[in-house]
């Protein structure tokens, strides 16, 4: 289980795809891409020829060590570099169409005086829904983490807080067990800071960002999560803080009660749960995430559910997410998902229920998909925990 | 000072420059972008016409209220509701070009069939640049919490800590007084979390992204700040933690010193302070910004602290930025810059000096250009400030 390893395999998958679609090679340069395909992180790019080998063109950090690296101010350098090494400048490129901004993609196209130009973010996000062991081994880790903060939350937790006096709280503790902190999503129109807590009539409140529930946030400016809510009895609180202790994310939701909530949270929770255990017992590799949904939107309807399932004025349409370097990757179990399980996906599953006046319930999960079935990565007590 | 009559200023302001370059509108849907122009985030877009009231389309949320909404599923409907309305849909159209990823636009560009295309973002960061009454009122506030937050710096250390530690303890108190927690920079190359604490040799680390200093980070997905060093005697600490407690920013940087330091550290520390008072002396309207950094550079270099400067083996250019809901606004303080220093403007100086095996020196500041020259924003000690 090593990275270099993984590094190698990486490259030769996507040099296989390149050639079959007739591409020359692709130029990378988001951070995370670079990760993903070097091991690290540089202000530069990243070409990897469908044939040969790969040419970093670096312009910082300065003492940038690897093979094949070249110290460059901009990209215009990136074209005579190539052919100096009596390679030639490609035609035929793969950029990445869903992360440039519109004018680096231009600014890029002209410098390659491009024939013919790809997208090379979709074949990096399937790639990505895919996990070796070691990126496994990484998720494990994180999951261990993220559950062993999640056992602290009780102790967290005082009379008369509020949702974000909990927040930060549960944030510190998160920080000192080795969170990076950073929350990386996909995409520039999701914008979250560590996770969220939601309680109370908050957890009504909709919000403009694409994650499964909402709540107004502490600013106009970041309209998402707690806002200040006094944490009264009868009150719950959904806990939906980030699992992000290395490079790879582990996704969880833990519901806790101030005193007693109304049978309805309870029973809601129950569902939610029961979902959890009806999904593994019949997920394997081979079935269609439209069908997971199918499956948990036919159980919410036969509880009479459907007005609270994933909000209410607002109702978000998917229960699942593939989880990994970021918080929203591919499969989405969605009702028009086209994705088939396959062994090494990771996905998070998390069918939630809005109370009106009481809160969120309902408990979220990451799953890894194998031969046989669905592992549980963040094992952890699933019952509603009781505050006080 | 009501955030409303800037709402109503800043539309004005576009709607006159677009119609100066024959444009007949611009179509906004970057979040920052949509809470500059609206003091609200959607999911949605934004159209505002060289002439007439905008309109917005939103996706979500659901209760999304405000004059001139119309609920769409997707971008492509905006058309057709502009003509509903008797409007006609733009043929010249300004888009977010240096934020929308390049399929986004091209979406766009194909949606409403566009004869000419123009970029907003620099006319909104140029627009930015100035700050109203009302901004400057939101930037003191943020200054007087991260003040407070940092005379709060010395509790939150502990003999034996390393500066990880140091950071949580500081992030906490952070999030106490209210800040936002989110980091908003431009651009998607720089990744960061709350800021950076830079202690001992990390301080000579470079990193890949355009900040002053570097650090080694605590993962290498997020090479950036504090790394795990420990904070033994004789090393300085640079703490520069985001001031983020409303949507304006203010940065802010001092340093602390375990025990004693190397003459050499207080000697560059002392420059640093003399460069903030010189600076302060001569800036005015009018003058260049790059001029401020040929002002900095020659005091640096009668000095003989060339090779300390803004780092060692990987040096920033640049001595200063704006700095509002972004960090690395405009104007840039460097030697190429094009600016003038104008009132409204607010930028922070930060001429730092790193000394090999003790860490950081310098002090930054946020300053407010006005008629008569420079306001301090962040008033504080600006002296190294003893641990123990």
């Amino acid at each position: 289980m090593l990275l270099e390893t993984d590094l190698i395999e990486r490259r030769r998958k996507i040099q296989k795809q390149m050639g079959e679609i007739g591409m020359e090679g692709c130029l990378l340069t988001m951070p995370l891409n670079l990760y993903y395909l070097c091991g690290s992180v540089f202000n530069g790019y990243y070409y990897l020829p469908t044939e040969g080998e790969p040419q970093m063109f670096v312009k910082r950090p300065s003492n940038f060590v690897g093979k094949s690296v070249h110290f460059i101010r901009k990209p215009e350098q990136i074209p005579d570099l190539l052919r100096e090494r009596g390679g030639k400048s490609p035609e035929k490129l793969l950029l990445e169409g869903d992360e440039l901004t519109y004018n680096e993609h231009l600014r890029l196209q002209h410098i390659f005086n491009l024939g013919k130009i790809g997208n090379i973010t979709p074949l990096i996000c399937r790639m990505r829904m895919i996990k070796s062991p070691w990126e496994i081994q990484q998720m494990q880790h994180t999951a261990e983490k993220q559950v062993l903060v999640y056992s602290q939350i009780p102790e967290c937790y005082r009379p008369g807080m509020t949702d974000l006096e909990l927040q930060y709280e549960i944030e510190y503790r998160m920080r000192r067990n080795g969170s990076i902190g950073f929350f990386r999503t996909f995409g520039n129109h999701m914008e979250i800071f560590m996770g969220s807590v939601l309680a109370g009539k908050n957890a009504e409140v909709p919000s403009p960002f694409d994650f499964a529930l909402g709540g107004a946030g502490m600013h106009p400016s970041s309209p998402l999560g707690a806002n200040g809510t006094p944490l009264h009895r009868g009150t719950s609180v959904m806990i939906d803080m980030a699992g992000n202790y290395t490079a790879y994310q582990t996704d969880m939701t833990r519901v806790y009660a101030v005193g007693k909530l109304p049978t309805e949270a309870y029973r809601a929770h129950e569902v939610s749960r029961y979902l959890h255990q009806e999904i593994m017992d019949i997920a394997r590799p081979g079935m269609a995430c439209a069908e997971i949904y199918r499956k948990v939107e036919e159980r919410v309807r036969q509880e009479g559910l459907e007005a609270n399932f994933m909000g209410t004025c607002q109702q978000a349409r998917f229960v699942g997410h593939g989880v990994g370097m970021q918080i929203n990757e591919w499969p989405v179990l969605a009702p028009r998902s086209k994705e088939i399980l396959q062994p090494g996906m990771t996905f998070a599953l998390e069918p939630k229920f809005v109370i009106p006046s009481v809160g969120a319930v309902g408990v979220e999960n990451t799953f890894l998909v194998t031969e046989s079935g669905l592992k549980k990565l963040t094992s952890f007590p699933e019952e509603i925990i009781p505050l006080e």
